[in-house]
């Protein structure tokens, strides 16, 4: 029984896996309800009782709802960024764009390019914003792409954080980076060092996915030893690039062999195409070489079919959660303890103000004095209170028993 | 192009539907490139992205994480409220209980109980919480019912929104009442005063869905009867009970048939039974009689199913929903009015107490008023101890007096 002022609560647990709510007591009547509880169902009396339908009616309201995914794509101009991303959604997102002279990019710093569309899909919505990241390691001094990157990420966080606090939440827009696709040029021996600089900068806000672009400029053995020295170089330098959940031990084989599949294929050797031909009657997304056709999905060519799947039909929702759950609730965090310290100076000097130049002064004034007083005496005005009534009650009691006798 | 400080956005909305991202500019080239994406998919060229599997990514995440859902029953004893939590969830919730003597009764003030219990159907878990409130109605005084049960729905809010403004929110535990079944006795000729005072207290706070309890004690002309004039007296009173959602167009039949139907047999007149009986052959919950079986999950019988099916099997996620969008959102709002009040009054204190003995200063200070306040909350407090303590030296008295004859 836990008293809580205005009423009581008696709190029986009646399944002891969730123990953290039941605090031990009641340990015996537990068990014994738990077995009732079975006992009545497996007597298959009725088994069915209908919540197994939860998922679905999440399943329908999300449906209904609609999706958001936020992808940044960062790497130096050259690398087919622009392409993959064609390739991967099937657009042609980068039509009009015009491929500045070495003039301009010299020149010019890194700016942030968003892209913004709804697209449908067997009666599934998704509003995909790409955030380009053109100039990127153009400019003769790299610190101004990571700054600027890092900038655009912390931006979308403090928007979301300034919604999530505010008072109309319920048409909030979620414009938060979920993932970050960055490209290593193939011609790399290993991660270079504007690379790792760049990764330490974003690695703990956001989720970051290395590809390898244009690897069809490598063999099957070069892109084994790259992928190798990637991974090693990640280690070395602590960066943690998006990690794979675990998969659960009760998932059907074949989902636990394309999990392992994807897993292995990290980092993503990839080749993109705008180009569209014909290979055995089949129209593919390809490059034709005069030693033959790359099918950018065929999964012997390229790892661009494995991108594609982890990135969109297996582990975008992950992404997002993980985006919400490690990388917002991070920021967040950092975001809260910077208010709450402001806002101790602020009080720390109004207060100083409050009381001149007075080098003794206390910090707590006279009015918080009184104040913390009456708190103080109404709390136990309401602890006298609840004797009285615990008296009455006891004494009404008492009496009537005796009427009784 | 926004210029944001160190970066700069190109903002440029592929799908012209999304104008509130788009701003109106760019319009032409929008037309363009959503012409463009759509002619490369219609060409057929390979139409199938894969984020269509976004709905089954939310569906798997939200079995692997696991339901929970909070029902209280409010409403007189001897309603048949454990009997109908127990046939709904083909559980014995209520096996241990100790049917209070009529003296215990008239003592007793509502309590609230709460009883946890972890099931698992098809693989789905939920988590399950009934909170009952025996005693309701059974004192004389009915003003300590509804302020209790209003108390338990607020503290859940407020444990919420403390947890929520914390810092560790991966495993926050999600107590609030979904749903509140508030039981009519099938005698009434509609809501009484009571009823109507309970709910005017809760119908803001929680989704209210009224049962007409025992309800094979009318025939189904008064059923018909009891319904329309519970109906009308909700609209009356404009109390809102929980509404069902609009169900969309482009839905299935069958769906839209069964929706209809559900909201139709609002407010459910349901009966509820723990015993099993055989009926042709079939085991069946029900009730005997000499005139025969009623058979608590015929449709024909009562709307105990509708309501089930509805609770549980369709419904469920919405009722969380419209916990979390509509009353949780409405209590947090004034939460932080009021926080900022107070923040607004503390900083008012403290630079009024900067500004020292500035005789143009207003005369009182946001500090007296809420000295005020406490001192008046003082003096209400004693007003009540005083009154307390004359009914403990009447009440002695009385009993004195009663024991001396």
């Amino acid at each position: 029984m836990e008293k809580n002022g205005s009423y009581t609560i008696v709190d029986i647990n009646i399944n002891d896996k969730d123990s953290n709510t039941n605090g031990g007591k009641d340990k015996n009547e537990v068990k014994k309800n738990v077995a009732v509880f079975k006992t009545q169902r497996e007597r298959g009396e009725r088994d069915y009782i209908g919540f197994a339908t939860l998922p679905e009616q999440v399943h329908r309201k999300s449906v209904k709802r609609g999706f958001d995914f936020t992808l940044m794509v960062v790497g130096e101009s050259g690398l087919g960024k622009s392409t993959l991303i064609n390739s991967l959604f099937l657009g042609d997102l980068y039509k009009n764009r015009k491929i500045p002279d070495v003039q301009d990019r010299i020149e010019k710093t890194t700016t942030i390019e968003k892209k913004t569309m709804e697209i449908e899909e067997r009666g599934v919505k998704l509003r995909l914003t790409i955030v380009d990241t053109p100039g990127f390691g153009d400019s003769i001094n790299c610190e101004d792409s990571w700054r600027v990157c890092s900038a655009y990420v912390d931006e979308q966080f403090r928007q979301y954080f300034t919604d999530e606090s505010g008072l109309n939440r319920r048409h909030m827009q979620d414009n938060r980076v979920h993932c970050c696709l960055y490209f290593v040029p193939p011609w790399a021996h290993s991660l270079r060092q504007v690379d790792l600089e760049m990764m330490r900068r974003l690695h703990r806000k956001v989720n970051i996915v290395v590809v390898i672009a244009k690897a069809d400029s490598l063999t099957a053995a070069e892109v084994r030893r790259l992928k190798t020295r990637i991974l090693n170089d990640l280690e070395e330098h602590q960066i943690q690039v998006y990690q794979f959940p675990e998969c659960d031990s009760d998932e059907d084989e074949e989902f636990k062999q394309q999990d392992r599949e994807l897993k292995a294929a990290a980092p993503f050797a990839v080749v993109a195409a705008d180009t569209v031909l014909e290979v055995g009657g089949k129209r593919v997304r390809g490059r034709q070489y005069p030693w033959g056709i790359v099918d950018v999905e065929n999964p012997r060519h390229s790892d661009f079919t494995k991108l594609r799947t982890m990135l969109i039909s297996t582990h975008m929702q992950d992404l997002k959660d993980v985006t919400q759950d490690v990388h917002y609730e991070n920021f967040r965090a950092q975001c809260i303890s910077q208010i709450s310290q402001h806002a101790m100076r602020e009080r720390g000097k109004l207060k100083r103000d409050s009381m001149g130049n007075n080098p003794e002064s206390i910090v707590i004034t006279d009015t918080d004095r009184l104040l913390l007083q009456k708190d103080e005496e109404i709390r136990r005005m309401q602890d006298m209170l609840t004797q009285m009534q615990e008296k009455l009650k006891a004494s009404d009691k008492k009496h009537d028993s005796i009427i009784d006798v």
